[in-house]
């Protein structure tokens, strides 16, 4: 029986350990899953989710040399931590030799670790959830069914099902994320180049069945694939209910973002601590309060003389009986997916993943996509041909 | 020749001191002018606008042992402090036994002096700006139109004429006592009972001739005509370029205008102070940016057995010759020309006078208009009869 290390038990690894754990086992190989975190409340949730069956360990996973050492101790590493601390984890993991799958949204270029997890002969699969992750799997399959394809264009989001005024929105993750996507410049590449566009800029209203109008605007998410994919045209925005980007660039505007000290009353405070400390409480979801993952994207170019557009639709909702949030599934489900994979032998590749890498496969597309499904999360495909 | 005391030399006081002075003088009699200011440069403004003729004064006017020192000194004192020095500052100068006319909106009822200004034997008139001043005075006048008075509604903003996102607002005076506007309960009279609302509340779009379509919105501005006027209804609101009063809401629900101490970052501060540091600069009007004051008093009920609706309609704008703002010329003008009525002994009751103890007497009404209007202030009065 393989042994699986899962480092964070947050929100998301929870469900990862629950779904390795063989909640959805039955066509599946077991492992034997140690789950880490420094918080005692969070394994004993994740402990609940998973009927009992994990081994939990106490520790602080901020320190690399840790890492190293539990990751050598197990076959398999899954790297489920806060975004700040992804990349030094996944370098503790790479020189452990362990292959490895990692959802922690790092803000660091993963691929700098390439040449290390190469050297080690292992495979590291990064971003791999569901944007970044099924987005990038699924727009390089369809860039290959292309005979040139010349545009990709990914909108997403994760929302309330209720919308509450007056921000409409909840974060399914750390908030300081949130707030980091609407403040960084957006890059694109536009005509085969990279280009920067302001963040929260050029908002476009989009219908989506099940939902109704949202609004997308720029986000710096493309990512890996602005560097691994050879499409002249990618872009990635995000969704929110309408007039949720109007408000945040106001509070832009009005300096609410700011992370220099300003001196007020005395005291020296960092104005997005303030409006953190502020808003993010009207950020959190409640108990059981329902949430929804939307995605859409759009691959277009030319296929046998014929204008194509290929599109793969995702609504995802809140898991009521089992309590986990569709952020949660449709983020883990992937990962867990791949590390069976990985745990199976399946993927051979040595070398730092992003999950466009794997696109080109196109067996194991179809399986990724099916294990979804299989878990509730359903891709629909639509075909445009002019 | 009657001497005058202004004290507080602000964008108003300067104007009251250069009206006073003679800019408007041909008509009236002569005043030897002090104003006092903490700030030297203010007190140069006001020398500047007033062609030299003013004797300035440097002095600390939060003590009020100054203030009545100085004003036993004078015939006449007009004061134009900030408002949270107006009441202590009357308190002095009716201390003092000087008839007086007030322009700093203090959040005190100034009707608590009025024993000890009809002790002294004399006139200390308050609130004698545009609004409260202005609105006071024809509201009282017009209800003395009709044999029967049922309503009066009141609307008034002072605004910048070219609108600027975010927030489509400048304030003309104190920013925090905007805020203070924002977050107090309004109080309305409604049928015959004094009611609160919360601030803010009931927003109704109203076209202008002249400027387009505005928000009304509750704030607290009925003062004293909640407690010396019967008329069983009573409203006063506030008016901004729509979406304004959304935003504030938001800011208000999020928290920004909370005025107890919240740790972040190891700092203790009121975020009140953080978002005022941050979006009071951007409130502040640039030099020579043109505001706009716009007022409609409505006063409804019935006469000769018909209804009649008689309005009251103010636009006025910036004054880009002498660079008088406009909410600087409708505030001080009433204050200049009631101070010229009080050192010419045409306003004899002794006591604290709010503006619509003076509307019983149509001379002095039609004398306040018509002297408004010769400095191009334009009240314009509609009859409307059922």
């Amino acid at each position: 029986v393989p042994t699986a290390l899962i480092l964070g038990s947050g929100l998301i690894g929870a469900v990862i350990a629950a779904d390795l754990a063989g909640d959805h086992a039955d066509q599946d190989g077991e492992f034997r899953i140690t789950i880490v975190d420094a918080r005692p409340e969070a394994l004993e949730r994740a402990q609940a989710w998973a009927g009992g069956r994990l081994r939990t360990l106490v520790a602080d996973l901020a320190d690399p040399a840790t890492i190293q050492q539990l990751a050598a101790e197990h076959d398999l590493v899954i790297g489920a931590l806060a975004s700040h601390l992804g990349y030094q984890t996944l370098a503790a993991v790479i020189e452990a030799g362990r292959p490895c799958c990692d959802i922690s949204f790092m803000p660091e270029n993963a691929l700098d670790l390439d040449a290390a997890a190469k050297a080690r002969g292992i495979p590291a699969v990064v971003d791999c959830g569901v944007a970044p992750g099924m987005s990038n799997l699924l727009a390089a399959y369809e860039a290959g069914q292309l005979d040139h394809c010349e545009r990709i264009d990914i909108v997403v989001g994760g929302l309330p099902r209720q919308r509450r005024w007056p921000f409409e929105y909840k974060a399914g993750f750390s908030p300081a994320d949130v707030i980091e996507e609407y403040t960084r410049p957006a890059r694109f590449v536009e005509g085969g180049r990279l280009v920067e566009r302001e963040a929260l800029s050029e908002p476009e209203l989009i219908d989506f069945e099940g939902i109704g109008t949202l609004e997308a605007f720029n986000t710096d998410g493309l990512r890996s694939l602005a560097l691994t994919m050879n499409v002249p045209n990618m872009k990635e925005r995000t969704l929110r209910y309408p007039g949720h980007i109007e408000l945040m660039r106001i509070f832009r505007e009005v300096g609410l973002f700011r992370r220099d000290l300003i001196e007020v009353g005395g005291a020296q405070v960092r104005p997005l601590d303030v409006i953190s400390h502020l808003m993010f409480p009207m950020w959190s979801y409640s108990p059981g309060e329902p949430d929804l993952t939307v995605m859409r994207i759009t691959v277009e170019g030319m296929r046998g003389g014929k204008r194509q557009r290929r599109i793969w639709n995702l609504l995802d909702d809140y898991d009521s009986a089992r309590g986990w949030t569709s952020m949660a599934r449709t983020t883990a489900f992937p990962c867990t997916i791949v590390a069976r994979l990985l745990a199976a032998g399946r993927i051979t590749t040595s070398g730092v993943l992003p999950p466009e890498r794997l696109g080109g496969d196109e067996s194991l597309v179809r399986h990724i996509l099916a294990e979804q499904e299989r878990r509730g999360v359903r891709y629909r495909f639509t075909l445009q041909e002019q």
